[in-house]
């Protein structure tokens, strides 16, 4: 993969946007890797995002974003440049189950997850020889339901100290209070095992199970003050039926739980996702 | 397609119970083509089906029948034997919307849904010419907001003049009254166009857009009388993204629930489906 | 839906392309209302895709064409406009086999299929009550499998009677000439009961039932010389297992046949698919 | 997980063989958890499947052998008879790639795997550090280009001396000998990284990028002496588009190569398949 530049940008929707962008990119010498654009007919909104190969460019990160920005102002665009080769630093939050976690320190470890792991902390000790193992720190921060917000506090400052630029809940199974939500706004992603907006909250998978549905899925969304209602990045559904139990369907749904959560996390981390109101444009290439 | 006679059974569950049903169908001389069978744990409840080729069977459907009353009642089964070369027949309920009519029209035509398609009950008349291509009985009966009642009553007459043994609402985009939800009780099969229990009601595409779900869904299931809330015989999903408006979610949909419903509707037929309370035990081999 | 130019475009990969392009359409005050680009980075080529509000722009498709003709020159493209408002006219070939046919027609009907249907030819005469029902004219052009020239030439003529822009071969089970696969190079679509490349040739249920696979699948290509070797538009697959006989497999396949084929035909009759080489550019949004 | 006895028969087909099993099992006080049943009818061959709770049962393993043993042979039945206390022996055999190795260490180390994993034999030291955190014996032995013989004959030994029941090839890269293929007729289950039969061979991914595929696949077989066309368990796919690379190919097909062959050996150590001539009998409830 050769070093890229993101410029990711959603504005009101005018004449005239792509051929200003890509025009100033064309005279810095970018070459354009991927393009993509969408306008939001319902209220006059545009989207787009680039890939610009980093060494066709005559300019830095910095430079680039000084010239940038005054056809930023003009278009009154909100925007973002970041770089491939500084990838995202993240915090990942974790209970006792293992499988999301264990799935995303395996492809980060593989180099299969453009990110950096900073830290792993965990509301129960159980996990900390696996993280252990591919030598990322843990952090065993008990929750203790009479004084939950000293440990969130705690949790925060760990993951402050390492300047983390997100926090993953790898079926950390609290609820984060929203001071949290709102500091780390668009920064925070869950994933809930279910197709959501159903099966809203705890056992999702016993829920399930009791209306019969033929399909359970896992949905991947950015974490909001409202339990399970943030806008959702990724979705995934499997086939189940009469015969499976509850035991089956968290078997069944562990698969599509990891599968959805390292998908829509890389659509972040490749800077994929462009939160717009209360839903996402997700530009997969 | 060879001639079967199916029998369904449900009952407690106990020890010998394939043994003696199988015992019973060996002494007949009943080749078994298909077999299936199912437990449900939580409430000890047992599900068999099977398969016997007709002209394996030196008995008729109803001197089976009668001699197979004594054992089901030593084990307390609610059972039902039916015979493949009498087809049931179907009163389609339809609207405007013309798609999944058309789809089981089409289907029936071909010889390809094991039914006979006793009439089609609209309340519009715009899919009359379409029906009467087909040779099937069309009947126009409003159903003004002002009096749905007679409407319902009027449909109900009709349906039963042609002794249908089910109806199938082909997006009939009318709620049922309860007293024909009881009456046909397990013979009253839906197409909601969403992933239930998600984006009950009206409009589901537009609550789906609204949500910004990554997958949209179709529901098969027998009417009730909570609305959208009974037994799902079957779900299917796509896949959209925040570039389909709603106009795209419809017509997208579209497929789905016309595959949903025809599938669905041809597990009941070939009588697959067993309720189990809200839920159902779907032998689809 | 607004009436749209669409601009696609085919050339060797440079710097400032889309510049230059958005630049162009930008002058004329043309809103765009998509945008897709693709670089193959193999050869170095790159392909685009906008569509345009007609009503946007302050010309008409005749002096677009003029006023963009030098541009594209500079970057040696191969470039098409089209207008949404001349959909491109269809000769239907079929057989006996009708799903593929009567679903193509029946979303035409419904004006779910941006085309016009100009004809439909076939070598036997099953179908023509339920095409002449649509009001489109029907041909039966046997082809005797001691003498095929005369008839694809027939058949060849009557579709050029039409001025058809494309040739859809919906279960046509004849194998075209090469002049006539030269002649609509590119404008020739089939669908193929298989999931290519497994399973060419003739039997594809078959060929499946006996290998055993567990996914049964279909495939809408271009037409080439070479047996259904050309570049494949779009495919789509469906759960089988052992119980299901190969008269199952042609009752499955028949759902993901009409749906692969209506899905690919749609593609390229909004003009999202760009052919290179043996393989297609199809920009989905 | 209640433990189980597992009956698989396979026979020719004849009236009352259901009957027999069932009432041999009832009269052992036997109560069947699940049972499942397939006739082949080009054949005339029957399969059958019962689990059987163990703690029902008055008999133990062998005793019920014995006395099961006259009636499989007035049937000439193919039978096993397994118990779910006794999970199967695995020895897996690695490359350097990690992913599907990595998985089912995972499963198995959460208990999710109803399986013992003996050893891991690689012709690579690559993955040695992996292996040990699970404590799993790990074997290098090279497999050199010019004599290969000695390799997999110590290969056997290893695997041999564990008396492991099956051997898994999780991406071994290796074409194992015809002996062995032989010796392990049944037992050596394979992930090929493409949808069989299409791209036999090596760089199937390579292969499909050439081809220009819509969806790419995975499949889960056992190892005949003939190249990845051993009898299929398993499939999957995964939707692509032009846009992937061969890299993005790898990457997206990583995942379902994972969850193919897990799924597939999960189905052979519940004993669930019945291999019938170069296709399966998968009774997956």
């Amino acid at each position: 993969m050769s070093r890229v530049f993101r410029l990711t940008i959603s504005c009101p929707d005018r004449i005239g946007i792509i051929a200003k962008v890509a025009g100033f990119i064309a005279e810095l010498g970018g070459t354009i890797v991927e393009a993509n654009h969408h306008s939001e007919i319902d209220d006059e909104w545009f989207f787009m995002r680039h890939e610009i190969l980093a060494e066709s460019l005559n300019n830095d990160l910095a430079s680039f974003k000084t010239k940038f920005a005054p056809l930023a102002e003009t278009f009154n665009m909100d925007w973002q440049l970041n770089d491939s080769g500084k990838p995202k630093k993240i915090a990942l939050f974790a209970s006792k189950e293992s499988h999301c976690l264990a799935d995303l320190l395996y492809r980060w470890h593989e180099k299969d997850l453009p990110a950096e792991i900073s830290c792993v902390i965990a509301n129960h000790d159980d996990l900390r020889s696996m993280v252990e193992w591919y030598k990322v720190p843990f952090y065993h921060v008990p929750v203790p339901s009479e004084d939950k917000t000293n440990a969130f506090t705690k949790s925060e400052e760990i993951a402050a100290s390492y300047n983390v630029d997100m926090v993953v809940l790898a079926r950390y199974m609290q609820i984060l209070p929203p001071n949290i939500c709102r500091e780390y706004a668009g920064r925070v992603i869950n994933i809930h095992h279910s197709f959501l907006p159903s099966f809203v909250g705890a056992k999702p998978y016993h829920q399930a199970h009791t209306r019969g549905v033929k399909l359970i899925g896992a949905t991947c969304h950015y974490v909001t003050e409202e339990l399970d209602a943030g806008p959702i990045i990724e979705q995934e559904v499997i086939r189940v039926n009469h015969a499976k139990s509850i035991e089956d369907l968290k078997r069944l749904g562990r698969d599509i739980e990891k599968i959805t959560l390292s998908r829509g996390l890389r659509f972040h981390l490749e800077d994929r996702v462009l939160i717009h109101g209360n839903k996402t444009v997700v530009f997969d290439n």
